[in-house]
Formats: C-alpha cells, structure tokens, sequence
C-alpha cells in the first residue's frame, strides 16, 4: 500500500532516546507491565512482554488476562501514532517533537481476541493506517514467541 | 426494557464470596489492579478502583493509563456475563455455577474514551444487555467519584 | 447523568425543517433506506425505518440485512451529533448551523447485533455521550416495534 | 503468518455458482446495492461495488455514505466466513456445505474510515484471521479503484 512512498529519516538517537525513556520510564502504568520498545519507525513499531504470574487471567490454564493485551496494544498504539508524528516533523528539535505528543489522546480502542496467550514472552507490533491533520488511525496485534497471532486490534487518535 | 422480568433469586452468600473471592484474588492482574466488586446482580454489577501512582498514563496530567481502564471494564464485563449466568442455574450448587465461567471467553472489546480519567477513585458498571446460549453482549461505564462518565465500552463474549 | 443540564432551548422551525429535508432527501442513501426522523433534541434523536423485501439479509429467515443496521444506525448517530452541534451553537442562524455539518465526519463505527431483526418497522435512536471541541462520541439502538432491542452501536465524530 | 498452510482445495464450480447466487442475488440487501463477488478462497474474499447517485451521504462531495460501506464490509466478512467454512468441510456436497450457513450470524462490527470515499468503483476484500469451532474472526478493507485505502472493518460471527 506504501511502496511508493519514500523511507523516512531514521531518528536521531536523542530522539530514540527520549521517546523510549518516556514511553518505558515515565508512563508509569507501562514500567508496571514491563513493556519495551524494539523497534521504532514512522511506518510501525513493534515491541515485546514478558509474562508474570501477576498477569494472569485465567489460573487454571495460566491465560494472560485479556486486560493485559488491551492495556499494552493501546499503549503500542500510542507508541506508532508518536513516532508517526516524530517522522512528519523532523525539522524539529527532537524534544520538541516530543512535546507535541502531549495532546494526543485515544478516542477508541477494539480488540479482537483470536486465541488464548499463554506463554513465556509476547511480541507487539502497531502500524499508522492514517495520520491526518486531526485524528489517527492504527492497527495492532499481538503474538506468541513462535508469531502466533493471538489478538488483534484498531484505535483511533486525536492528534492535535 | 426488562421492566416486566421478574427480579432474579438474590445469590446465596456462598456464591458471592466464592466468586468474589476468584474475581479479586485469584485472577492475578484483578488483584495486581485493586479492582473490587461493590455489587452484583442479574442485570448488572458494579465495583470500584483506587488511583495509584503506577497508573498513571500521562505524567504531566497525572491522568490514568487509557489500558487500566480498558483492562478493568473488560474484568467487569466478564464478571457481569458470571452473574448473568450464575443467575440463569440458579437450581445448580453455587460451586457448580462457578465451575461453567471456566468456558468464558471475551471474543472483543471496545472502549470509548469520553474525558480524561482523573481522581481518587473510579466507579465502574457493566450490565449484559443479552446472555444468549452461546454469545453475551455487554456495556460498561467507567466514571469518576462524582459519577461523571470517563468512558464507555461493549463487549462480546462466547459463553459455553 | 444529565439531570443537572438546563432544557436546551427547542429548535427553530426553520432548522428543523432544512435539517430534515438534508437528512431524509438530500443524503441520497438516507432516502433511499426510506430512513425517517420522529424527533430531534440536543440530547438525543429518534426515527424509524419500514422493512422493505429488498432489505432481506437472510431469506429463509425474512431477516433485515445487518448493514441496514449499521447504516442506518451510522446515519442517526451524525444526526445525534448534527442536533447536539445546532443546540450548542443557537446563537447563529439556522442556516448557519447547518453550515457546520459540513465538517463532520465518521471516525469509525461498532455495531452489536443482539437478536434477529424481524418485524415491519424498527425504531432508532441515538444520543452524544460528549460532545468535545474536536470529537463526538455517541450510542445507538436499534429496535423492534414492540420495544426489544435488536442492535447497540457506539460511534465517534470529528467534528471541526 | 499462514505460510506453512497446505493450500486449500479449490472449490468446486457448482458450489461457487450456488455461493455466488445466495450472496448476489437472493440476499436480497446486497443485490440492491450491486455487490459483486471477485474471488473466493479459504483465505480470504475480495469483490466490487460500484457507485451510484442513490449511495451519497455527503451531496456536496459527492462522497460514498458510510453506511454503504459498512453494509458492504459487513457482507464481503460474512463471505469470507462462509468460503472459510467451505474449504473446511470439502468433504461434504457443496449443497450441504451452504446449508451450513444459515446458521451464521455476525456478533459484531467495526468499520474505520480513513478518507472520503469518492470514485467510480471501489474494491473489497475480507479475510479470516481465526475460524474456530464457534467463533470466526474477520478483518475487512475497502479501497478505491487505484487501491488508495478508504476504510478498514473487524468484524466477529457466530459459526455454528
């Protein structure tokens, strides 16, 4: 769907820096789950979960909570609409790119849960639809080590 | 709409303490979150989370994680399909009933997110708006401790 | 929950006649559903819709096809969001309200279908859960005549 | 994702005249939108609609009415289901493998629009991200005839 569209500068490790800092660091609920960042592109990012027996959802098969994968795929979501906007804006000094991420917000979230995720550590991707002028479109999903898809999902962003 | 439904038999102690104690305790991530039931019925349940710290979502604002609130009104859809179904075998043994919720699946979520979460303390609802033999459909409210509406949700969920 | 709002002062006659002629004639779609509006408040609007043999989805069934559901239900929620626009904006002349729908547009949709949707004529209804500066959300029913709710939606609006 | 997957069998010409008469002509809602089937294969549909004056939402635009694109969506994931359940049971006549359907129902949906849908002729497509024994999940996409994006469906049926 993008294949004409030029790759966009990779970014600045300050910029890289920050983002992961305050995407790992500071979002406080995201520290708690223990989400980190792989990768980071205008076109997607993707990162990783390890399961703990705090995530739990279901005892008797040892289910990660369905809440888990929402919570994190919202937050991945965010994580791809922010570097989105980081690649439209690359005139800018990275933390003031960052600083435009404050107005962003979720409208709405769907998740789509395909299959029970039980295992030891998850993979997460989200990729921009759109970026328009207001809102933002993503998509995510959420597989096993082996890349078993076990959760899908679509959020919508307001963005300035 | 359910106006001419006769109210459902009140549940027997045993039933509420034995899934409350599942919900709060033994589903990991209810209990990691703080998430307690303030009440149960037929036609709907209801419960109650403490703001801490390591939920915030936007540090700046001090505004709950979008993903807390996603996670926990699909722990209290899910709760309100066991009360729904707990009702409807109301002629089983309460540890029977209980038994049935272990073939419970959320097949998806959706969240609308109205106002930024901020407080002390959040009310959350869910009521079943129809529990059919093999598919429950859910709302969910989450709203702050003046009972302003924060966010909304819907949820599908497989039941047997 | 919105006990303590004032009774928005009632629509114009003016207003109430162009918004329906745009809505019922004019969205060429709207008039080809035969999708009628039986009120129209700040809080909330209501219509109908009469079931057509070309509206089948299942013919063994004689069931109303789900995207008439979800379009029609689509349709009512802009229109939800088109009232609460004009009440918010009084001030300015009929005509000028209708000005500003223009700029609306459907952010993205979900429809719950709760039980098969048989019978001569259904009832709609739809109300904004928040009416924001840059985005609306709202909540749909689809019903039969007898008052059963055969579908719930939830939508949301950029709206400038 | 499915890479390793045995490519299904191809089906049978009586089953996908039959499949394509039930789901153009006798569902009687699609015939009167037009919607035309392209491919049909166990791993996904794809098919066209195109535009007529009756199908505008936005009379100054000249654009599609969202309804009519999640009318289509909602009928192109059906679709999807039905070839899903049909390569599944290629063991049976393909007569006895359409009776099946009539059991199908769609749970729920979600269409996310990304552009003003404006054009001649749009395409669709669905795929079937999990069939199981109960619950099929689907993702569905509709496009312009230059495969420009304009809007993005999930959508969730019963099966049995």
């Amino acid at each position: 769907m993008t294949a004409a569209t030029p790759a966009p500068a990779p970014f600045e490790a300050e910029f890289v820096a920050a983002l992961t800092a305050m995407f790992e660091e500071r979002i406080a609920f995201n520290h708690l789950l223990g989400l980190r960042i792989d990768t980071l592109a205008a076109e997607g990012v993707s990162g990783h979960l390890a399961m703990r027996p705090e995530f739990i959802g279901h005892f008797v098969h040892q289910r990660l909570h369905g809440g888990v994968i929402s919570a994190t795929l919202d937050a991945m979501a965010g994580l791809a609409v922010m570097a989105a906007i980081g690649a439209r804006h690359l005139d800018e000094a990275p933390l003031d790119r960052l600083r435009r991420f404050g107005k962003l917000g979720t409208i709405d979230l769907r998740i789509d849960y395909l299959r029970p995720a039980i295992g030891e550590r998850f993979t997460l991707r989200a990729e921009v639809l759109r970026l328009g002028s207001r809102v933002a479109t993503t998509r995510m999903s959420f597989a096993d080590a082996a890349g078993k898809l076990l959760a899908t999902g679509s959020s919508a962003y307001i963005v300035s």
